[in-house]
């Protein structure tokens, strides 16, 4: 007799196989499911070796248009970067798969789910949290024997070669530029034009994979980092977002060109706890709804074209243009003064300066003041 | 009779011995202050020039090492970055030069200084708050006429041909890399290796000359950016920072990892404070004071080497090493359990999912609660 | 020949009877706005005493509604306290006066407006700031003389008695407490029940008002505190808020007891921003939209009944109810485990201790990491 | 033979006293600890139930003194209240107590600690995070069945009648208040002063005792509150705490008086997060070590002293002194200029204003910038 349906997410690799085989043994029917969010893999492979290994149902879907509308598109708005430097793209992916799992569960009757993430990485938190905030009775089996099986396999499978897939190295990119236009609309990209070649894409999908290929291409966005996992531990990362760092530095410069100054520092704020909370497995929670609202509001004037150049690993932004922006060349260009008065300018500064002055005056004073 | 003795920030420059002319006119004595902060500067010509201009007093002064270690170092410490761009370069030069103004004017009992900067700019006023902050009773005698001339001397002077002075144009840059080895003790270089050429420098000045050297040399640190005034306004800035760019990847990557997660994570909210304090002109304020204390407080265990290749305007880290890390590759390690027990991982998930499955309860509930 | 028409905004007093003379004077046709927002005024009076002193027009208009639901309630939704303890009764009333004294301005084709405040307090920036932001080419006209004589009077007309006009003392207040029942939905009062009586009020302003009438009964909300002004300087303040204390107690009461953990949390800090905005002056700008439009998000939930009660200048809370309390009893009761499992708060603590483990580890350490 | 020693939080109460028998059934030798924080608890009857039970040895420690100096002190500094209302009393006396256990355990060479606090509460945590942050390698044992019991024993022994056991229902309290004199040095107490009585104390104990007994008497510091718990459930609380309501109003007005606007305001947001540190049992980690000095560093010119009346359950402040206070009675005041010139408040004004003013232009906007 059964003891249940477990819907697991099955990559094809050997961690995934060994749970699905264990988990049939401990008396589980299971559903395997394998989402395509872009990544390199031969899906038809995966669904013949789940088969073959006994799964009761293979599911196997292309999530890459809502990956990138739903997840990624929100981290662009935000600048999402943890530790100032780590652009999260797995970290988005998780609630992403998850999600659907879930879904699946749902609609399969399954009480249960499982994963091939191991217990000390930040994948098992982020997976397992998606899935009770959305699925709060379900159960997630976890077996000590198959996670210290996985645990041994993780570490033979260590890629000896060159750990990079989307991006080549920078010394072997191409000598020549690609330059690049990006249109954003309430800051997102609804457009990108290789200006030379003319070409052109505008579905998110196309644009984000266009992205990737064009900075995979020119070898943009490799780190090699240390991080601090949400429980506590340093380690090290080594990361190629090549679409993401390009969107990047596209965003940022059209955000500050069309958001007003003070309302960008308070959303700057919201970024980097969006980004803490993203990659710490809280995508789906009141706090990261509540973030994630307020920063699409903050985007709503983010607006119009970004020139950029990419190269040898980098992103030169060239110029840009905006039916909302609150430039005003002629209020800063210094022949003009329209309404501004340089006098102003001092009274602002004495006024600025009287805290100071009055800080100065005090160092070495020695009255008491009383009120 | 003179009204007065003037210590006006001289730079050589047509705007500056305008202003001297101006202030000799309206009948004020004018000493002349020139900073070599290491910009590419015949400080002779300016000597001359000033001397020749009826200056009662010429100062050309040597400011680089302070500027580096007073300035530039604790800068480091925060990872200065204004607007998630901007490294401040100008910004932190200011008070440098200001501070060195106003000893000058009280040793020479000068109650007046004056400069060359705008009336729109930030660095009036990062000019005219530090002399109040450092030299309260002091007077800054500003011309409209004087200033509108200047306007007007300024348009014409914007540079036809290439702007970077710097840096080389990472498309001409060297098609080998600089593989260089920075070491840090408390958060700031205390040395300099190219590693391949073996050649190393240990004084603040000298290591960040090289740094500067080597960025020029592969392009690094152009940016072209919008940004936010401190009056408000946004206006578009190009700047160079070869040896900053590569200190600031170096620097965060030491410090995230020898610092303590929620340590780094509190300073990182300190060091955008700072960056924007430094940008704002208030570098002199109590809050300044403050807040640079409590960043190289959390420096103090930032120690150790990193490795990083400069190549085509790009800084890649190899690796790094410290004495004080505070990353435990037997912890992190998949195949040691330790201490780390997989249980526990699955208790912290399910504690963190109380208050998600909570609020899923809750949406379409219809009942009340009352304590 | 008329230099133009200024709307002045006036209160009947000295100051602004002399104002409105010496806008005559220098030839400028004057309207007066004397707005209602509560205060204690013999309006008529001041109406004559306008027409005598030749206002070419009178405005004399109530504002109170709008002035508690436009200005008050957002403030109630954002816990809004100005360095810890004061709670910006005049400064969310400046921005409602100056927003209909524009309006006067525009539809009589005014191109000034004046006031009363002086030049070193926060209401002339609140008011000023205001009258920029809503109409940005209005000038405001302001005279040194008149501004000198009216310091003068200020000087001259210091209350000598007693300076609190709403509150009674508390030492003479009734020794028996009244119990109020507050009802709220989206953060915002909806009605207030006095328990023992039976009374009810339910429009923003009959709310308010009768809160101000209760609190004032007790002797609640009087402070006596230096604040820090926006221009640097520290300044005495003596404030009484009856309602507004009483409305505070019971907002943070029922927000804590329905909004999420960590939502709350961050809107806390955006409630900080907020305020400081507010006192600065900044109710009409582009960061005080956003702020308050993700201060009345999170305030979706806050629904619900709080007792309370009042007595001797104290406000307690009695208890609370709520159809959207996040408050699960069943959960927080220690004698029904639900979904609880106590094992799990141990793995959670030690996944919590992993780091603080290390960092005890390393405390004395001498070997040297490298990644 | 033993499985080796633990040392036991004891209480002499049904719940501890069950653990210390449960333990030695287990075959664990069995120390008790119980410290002295200033409870009304008979400790000599405790000492005799803890023996009679098969303690081997008996720890009974008064750490009043070093409660009220190194935990009380720190959270006065950084005006700790969690989540706006609660003043973590009891937070700040589970690092203390747990210290003490630790160097015990290590004096006494025990593996084990152990305490009587529930698995949902927030105690448990806070008492077992400072254990392994000084004590890594100590172990917790643990018992559901122990636990289990002591929850019904809890639920039958919930106080009947009056909660509340310092503090005098403020019905019932003395008509007249009393008035205090409190000096502050570096931000903490080191003097009080009854100003009818002449009576003074200046031992931190003494003062914080003498505190606790006027508030007490006044019926200062009760509240009943729903909070947040660190393990995400919202819980009721019944607090008072009337000595460190008085010292909270007390240190504010002392703050605000003599520290700079900008420090204090980001000392605040180190005070929020010191607070939740505190709460969620985070005192000894490393970012609680770095909130602690650089708050402490902020308090540096915190002295003086602050009249006030307690009366009712309420403190009212009446005044304060202070030989290093940044008020100006001369600036502040409108009858002296001296450097302040009401000319530069209009160009202040007008400076922030252009910002606002740009924003106002731009709504309905149509045309296009380019940079």
């Amino acid at each position: 007799m059964s003891k249940g349906t477990v819907v697991l997410a099955y990559s094809g690799g050997l961690d995934t196989s060994c749970i699905l085989v264990w988990l049939k043994e401990q008396g589980y029917d299971v559903i395997t499911f394998l989402a395509n969010i872009g990544q390199d893999e031969d899906f038809e492979a995966a669904r013949k070796k789940a088969e073959s290994l006994g799964a009761k149902k293979v599911f196997i879907e292309d999530l890459r248009a809502e990956f990138v509308e739903d997840f990624i598109w929100p981290a662009v708005q935000a600048n999402a970067v943890y530790e100032d430097r780590y652009l999260l793209g797995t970290a988005v992916a998780r609630p992403c798969i998850a999600r659907r799992q879930v879904e699946i569960a749902r609609s399969e009757g399954a009480q249960f789910v499982s994963h091939g993430a191991t217990g000390k990485g930040n994948d098992q938190i982020r997976f397992e949290l998606t899935c009770y905030a959305l699925y709060p009775e379900v159960k997630a089996p976890w077996s000590m024997d198959a996670n210290l099986m996985h645990i041994r396999w993780v570490a033979l499978s260590h890629a000896p070669g060159d750990l990079y897939l989307m991006t080549k190295n920078p010394e072997d990119s191409p000598n020549v530029p690609d330059v690049l236009e990006l249109e954003f609309r309430n800051g997102v990209p609804v457009k990108v034009t290789n200006v030379k070649e003319g070409k052109s894409k505008d579905s998110p999908l196309d644009i984000f994979s266009y992205l990737n290929e064009i900075g995979g291409k020119h070898g943009v966005g490799r780190i090699d980092i240390v991080e601090n996992r949400f429980i506590g531990m340093k380690s090290r990362g080594i990361y190629e977002t090549p679409g993401g760092t390009i969107l990047l530095q596209a965003h940022l410069d059209m955000e500050t060109f069309t958001v007003d100054k003070e309302v960008r520092r308070i959303k700057q704020g919201l970024g980097i706890k969006f980004s803490e909370l993203v990659y710490n497995g809280f995508w789906y929670s009141p706090e990261c709804d509540f973030v994630r609202f307020c920063i699409a509001k903050s985007q709503e004037k983010v607006e119009g074209k970004v020139q950029l150049s990419v190269f040898k690993g980098q992103v030169y932004i060239l110029g840009r243009e905006s039916p909302k922006s609150l430039y005003n060349e002629e209020l800063v260009s210094m022949d003009v003064q329209g309404d501004y008065n340089p006098c102003d300018a001092s009274g602002f500064i004495r006024i600025n300066a009287v805290r100071l002055r009055e800080h100065h005056r005090l160092q070495g004073f020695s009255g008491s003041d009383q009120v």
